[in-house]
């Protein structure tokens, strides 16, 4: 696939450079599941520029994405053992953070994903990583468990040059509006309509 | 997201754990570049598998997919130094195959689509890998370098439980009929229809 060129040359005052270095916000939305597995397939590019990756798990699930956990882990290893790529940290909600509690303690749902949105709004303040993945966090919003505005607020000033990736089904209108790119995957074909249902190595 | 249910249960005489080892042919198409990224989100849970994983790029790309590239063949190291995951092959068109040729020879991109299909039928009835990425395989088919009807009929008979990822834009119609799972990437906004450029770390 040739490089796309511009299709406008925007009156922004940046240089091509500084447009080039611009921190996007992605959006991977629609009804099939691409929207993570593309995620994480950035992630492969983050890594190898040496950028620090966070992900952040937003929907409890025990197995759906074991697999790209363990590979962005071991890639992390790989960085911590030879140089190479950069360093990956993997944080799931479950029933609460890694970071927020110690193992046992209760708490639901709604407070759990308040807490990571605040972790990750720390994480931003401070330019801890360099693109985030932000899993399923279509799903606490559309749920009014974390308020969209504040989000997009938080979003629109963070600083440095740090990239977001958001994925999940219905991603809501303020999220869409401000984002800057955002990726519909719809289904064409699917086994389980068929009657097939998931395996594993393909479906986690 | 919850488990999926699958709709409808066929009456094709297979149990459950059958239909569940079915040997897939997913097609990733549409207009945005999430369909690679997609495939090799894809290859790190087959990684994880323990799955041989062989990448083959159809189309030349200088740094398009480096990221993707250099990640994935550092787990295959961690493979080779750890036993961890399954081993993964990566092969560039580019002038001509690595299995093919010695460097500096020359030959035409449709002589190399083809070579780079008939290496890729060899390797499904020998069933080297587990996992097959067919990076910008609909570029050959849709120039008629590669004929999509042996493509689809060689894949309908591949041995054992193969998956094969094929990725492009306008895949044809026979492959479309031909695959269990059709994903389209679609746009809904792109920074370069503002004007900016593609950056490292997020185009390659």
């Amino acid at each position: 696939m040739p490089q796309g060129k511009p299709e406008v040359v925007p009156d922004d005052g940046l240089t091509t450079r500084q447009r080039r270095a611009r921190p996007l916000l992605i959006v991977h939305t629609g009804e099939m599941k691409g929207k993570s597995t593309a995620a994480f397939g950035l992630a492969l590019r983050a890594w190898n520029q040496g950028w620090p990756v966070g992900v952040f798990q937003f929907v409890k699930s025990a197995k759906w994405k074991v697999g790209e956990e363990a590979a962005l882990l071991a890639l992390d290893e790989v960085h911590r053992s030879t140089g190479q790529g950069g360093p990956v940290e993997w944080h799931k909600m479950g029933a609460g953070w890694s970071w927020a509690r110690k193992q046992g303690d209760e708490v639901d749902h709604a407070t759990a994903a308040v807490e990571g949105w605040r972790e990750i709004g720390r994480r931003l303040g401070e330019q801890r990583h360099r693109l985030y993945v932000l899993d399923e966090f279509t799903y606490p919003l559309n749920w009014g468990w974390v308020d969209v505005a504040e989000v997009v607020e938080t979003l629109a000033h963070r600083p440095g040059n740090q990239h977001v990736v958001i994925t999940g089904r219905n991603a809501p209108a303020a999220l869409v509006e401000a984002a800057d790119l955002v990726t519909e995957m719809t289904k064409v074909k699917h086994p389980m309509d068929a009657g097939a249902k998931g395996q594993k190595g393909i479906e986690w």
